[in-house]
Parts: structure tokens; sequence; C-alpha cells
């Protein structure tokens, strides 16, 4: 593995950004969220995209001169135009502007149209708790999972999020994909020649699989997919937030992220910010979640959503972090 | 089996309803709503409910004379106190204002506090379809699922619900527990003597148990429990929506809906109304959701969400009803 402080890995991937095609402010942006994607230790969201999102900025498939803007405005919601860019700086300016949006109004809800992979969703909701916020997050991605009842893959594995801020500790982060297990696990199997269980996949007959493989070329399940239709509900949901309401393209319009060649994506992201001011108020809402994660601790098992990654953070602001060799050469060969 | 008409059953209801204690105008909005979930096929949730409703009014858990008023705005938020009666005359107000200012804003979140039992949540958005918008829905109750890693009951079945508007069809109704199954199916069971599969619940000590009775003197387990705490999270997300954030009280303050006597719950909703044509327009916004639900029917088992409580309502609207017979005595029992 090679070491890199985190200062390190943010000039190492801003160069290799940049070398890319994207604007000095997109790289920013994007090195900012995958540096910190990796501190937490979320490495499937770090600096290992850089080979990907160079792919698509070389090949067209993502905007490196993309100028984010507010596409619309009316009172109390904002549509932005990530204009075809990494979608980053997008999020950026749509969480900046939304919280001044949600002070006045006392809630913001924010759309981000021609837009591409978001990464941890969640990690553009910590601004949000900064401010004393709440916020919700949902993004699409592309299509990895049938609808309820369905065979062929229409949705994506689409993310929730949502941040909680507290008074005097780190806030609650809740960020997940909706499939039962993330797509990632189906290549780690792959790559170890390891079946998977029942319940995480269908094949591309839409029959149920334990190939890692299979499962990658058919589609993810939904969570709770054995009992329920919920999960598939609950994409459903998240797939029309993002896309037929704030002008975005469906998941399965979209190429996949995974392949260097493709169609420009258009995916969307949505967030809802509010303010407790706005309700109970905010030294009540803040006395109250700590009534609440009083309750949940009485159990010892329980741990709170974000606090394993935000301790991560924290080590790595000093520790460092560690990438895979042949990952560094990868980026650095980029840079040659 | 009782036959009624559904202004049969609707009068009755509003009978049984002001019998107990309750304005005309809560028993109105309340046996609408009753009448509309039994013309759904959805029981637990039609004049099943009466008994309790009636006992809560008569031992003071529900305030009859309740008055349910705007107790906070800004700009594009509101915050609708209850008064601590049954909740739907306060979601009907709710919904009503929450449309008005949503054309204004763009969205409007409502958070409703000092409340009660809502019913069917989807059905509250029925009216923010009809105005061209799309709709969610939250509410707690009493607790009946553990944390993630927990072991003792801290959140309700937390449902969530969304609706999104059609242009020549029925909306769209997503309407869910966070249970990986509902709470009723456990009562099925203990009924019928039948045990439960493993994952459905925990047993009163935190162990997994198989024993439907046991189930339900233990706790429930969220969504997708056997892979992930991904269910146990959403349902921390529902319940901070409509509590901390709004002013109501947890899940695990509330005692039982299913016993007559008890505290005042003070349980909450919260709901997020978005009008498409502040965001992609209301064309597009129609015209994209029909192109993704054609490729969702692609697939011969794909259902699409709510349509065959909407085909039951249709159909109920000239068939009325039917409700056991026990049930119609226990109800003329109260009017005598």
């Amino acid at each position: 593995m090679a070491h890199l402080t985190l200062d390190a890995a943010y000039r190492l991937a801003f160069r290799a950004l940049t070398a890319a095609g994207a604007s000095e402010a997109m790289a920013a942006s994007t090195a900012a969220a995958l540096v910190r994607a990796d501190a937490q230790g979320l490495t499937s969201h770090g600096l290992s995209r850089i080979p990907q999102y160079s792919a698509h900025l070389r090949n067209g498939r993502a905007n490196g001169a993309a100028e984010p803007r507010i596409a619309k405005r009316r009172e109390a919601v904002l549509l932005i135009d990530a204009d075809g860019g990494l979608a980053f700086a997008a999020c950026d300016m749509a969480i900046a502007r939304g919280i001044e949006v949600a002070r006045d109004m006392g809630v913001c809800f924010i759309g981000i149209c021609n837009s591409h992979h978001c990464g941890v969703v969640v990690d553009h909701l910590r601004a949000v708790t900064e401010a004393g916020m709440v916020g919700l997050g949902f993004s699409n991605s592309p299509s990895a999972m049938p609808a309820a009842g369905g065979k062929h893959p229409v949705f994506g594995t689409n993310p929730i999020a949502a941040a909680f801020p507290r008074r005097s500790a780190q806030p609650l982060l809740i960020d997940m994909s909706l499939s039962e297990v993330a797509r990632g696990k189906l290549m780690v199997a792959a790559t170890a020649g390891q079946p998977i269980p029942q319940g995480w996949a269908l094949d591309e007959h839409g029959q149920p699989t334990t190939d890692p493989q299979a499962g990658m070329d058919g589609s993810m399940l939904p969570i709770g997919a054995a009992s329920s239709a919920k999960g598939a509900m609950l994409a459903l949901v998240v797939e029309l937030l993002v896309t037929a309401l704030i002008g975005s393209h469906f998941g399965f319009e979209a190429s996949s992220f995974f392949v260097d060649e493709g169609n420009v994506p258009h995916l969307g992201q949505s967030f809802i910010l509010i303010d407790p001011g706005a309700l109970a108020g905010s030294e009540s809402y803040l006395d109250r979640v700590e009534v609440l994660i009083e309750e949940m601790l009485r159990d010892d098992g329980v741990r709170l959503p974000g606090a394993r990654r935000l301790e991560l953070e924290a080590a790595a602001q000093t520790g460092g972090i560690n990438i895979p060799d042949a990952l560094a050469q990868q980026i650095n060969n980029m840079l040659a």
C-alpha cells in the first residue's frame, strides 16, 4: 500500500483530475470529496474512482469545463444545472445556496440535473449539519435493480442519506444504497471466485443466482426483497425524486459508470434541507435528539450511524490514508 | 360479515366517534379516512379502529374537543398543533394549507405535533396528487423495533409514504411500514396458533423468535435486518423527522395504541409537498413518469404501487364493504 497524508492525497487527486480535463474548481471539489471518502474508510468512493472519472472526462461522458448554475428558482426551491460535469462542484454550490434559502424559508428543496456520480451522498450534508439544519439527500445511478415483481434492471441502487446535527457531538450520518448489499460485494466475490448468498441478486434472465458474475450481468435485489416489495418501492420513490421531478434521466437510460465508454449519464440528485428553528426550535431539537440517543444506547450493541466513519476520518487527519500500490501507479501513469 | 354501502359505513363511524366524544369535525375527517381504508381492503386501518379510537377518546388519550391550529409558520414551513385529538382533522388541515404554501414556495414542509394515529399515511397525500404535486409522508408510532444492533424496542414501525401524480391515470401510491412485516401478521399468527419465520421479530430478551406472542411481547425487526442495519437506520430517520424536529414525542415515550389505558401519545407526522412546476415543469414531469412506468411494465410480473388498493376502492364505490359481524355488533353496542 502507498501511504499518503490527506494533503498529498488531495494534491494527487487534483492533479490527476485536471490532467484529465477537469476545471480547477471541479477538480478541487472532487478531490476533496474523494479524499474525505478514503479518510472514512469508504475506499470504493475514494481515489479508486480517479481512473473512472478521468476516463469519463476524456471520453466526453463528463464535461470538464462544466459551470454549474442555478437554472430555476421559486422561493424555497432551487434547480441546479450541473452542466454535465462531475457532480461534486454542483453539489457544493447547491448545498451552500440551499442553506441560505432554508434559513429564510424554513426548508429548501434542491434538484441537481445533468449530473453524474455524486460519491458519498451524506458527505454533501455535512455543511448542512454545521449550519444547524437537518438534511436529506437522494441520488440515482445506472440501473441495477428490478422493479417490484420485475426481472430486468430498472432502478439504480439509489442511495438515501440523512444527516442530523447534535449539540456537542458529531452529527448522525445515515447513508445507504437500497440494494440488499452493495454491488461492490459482488465484485469482491467475483474476484475471489466465491459464491454469493441467495437474495442478493438475479441473473440476466431474472432468476435468483449465487454466482456473483451472473448477478453483475443481471440485477441486484432491493433490501428486504425476500419478504416484500418495500425496498423496490423505496427505489422507485428515490428515482422519481431525482429524475422526472427535476429533469434528469432515469438510471435505465444511463450507461454503467464502470465502463469508460458510454453516454452522458444526465443523472440527478435531490436534497431537502430543513431548519429546526422553523419547527420545534433549535434548542428543543438539540435537547430531544440527545434523549433519543440515550434511549438507543441503553443496548450495548448499538452504534450510532456514522460514528465509525467519523472516527476513521479523525484518525486520518493525522495518520493519513493508504491506497493500493496498483492504484497509485495507475494515477501516476496518468500524470506522466 | 355485515354489508354496508360506503355512505352507511361513514354514518356508522361518524355516529360512533361522536358518541365517544369526538367533535363533528374530528368525527367527519376520521370516519372518511376509516371508510376509505376499508374500501381499499386495508381493514386494519378501517372501521376496526373504532373501538380503539373510542376508548382513547373516553379515556383521555385523545382529545375529542381538539381544535387543530397553525402553531408556527416560516415561509415554506408549517407547524400544525393537533391539540391531542385524533390525527385526521389535523392532517386534512395540514395538507390543504400545505398545498397552498407549496404552490407559492415550490415546496412545503409540514410538521404535525401533539398528534395520534394517522391511519393510512399515503391517503393524506391523495389531495396533493390531485393538485398536481408530489408528496412524501412520515409518521411515528409506539415503539416496536430495536435500533440497529439493539435488543429493546425504540422505534415504531414508522411508515414512509409517497404519492406521485400521473397525467391520465391514478397516482402512484407508495406506503410502507419499516418492519420486515406488519405487526398485524404476528397478531394473525398468534390467533391462529402458528409460528412465524425467523427474521420477523425478537423476543423480550432481544433474541430471535418464531413465537408470534413472544414477538409481540418483544420487538419487530426492521426490513432487511438479516443483511444490514438499513431498515433500522430508515426508522431512525423517520423518527427524528416527526419528533425532535417538530416537537413531538418519541415512540418509546408513547403507550401502545392497542391498549385502552395509557398516556396521551403526542406522536408526530411530517409531510413534504413539492410542486414539479418549480423544477422540471409539470408537463415534463408528467411525460417522464409515463416513460418510467412503461419501462417498469416491460416485465409481466410488475404491478404499480397502489394499483390494487385503487381498484378495490373503485369497486367499493358501488359494491360497498363488508365488516365482521362481531365488529358491527361492537360498534352498535357503543351506540345503544
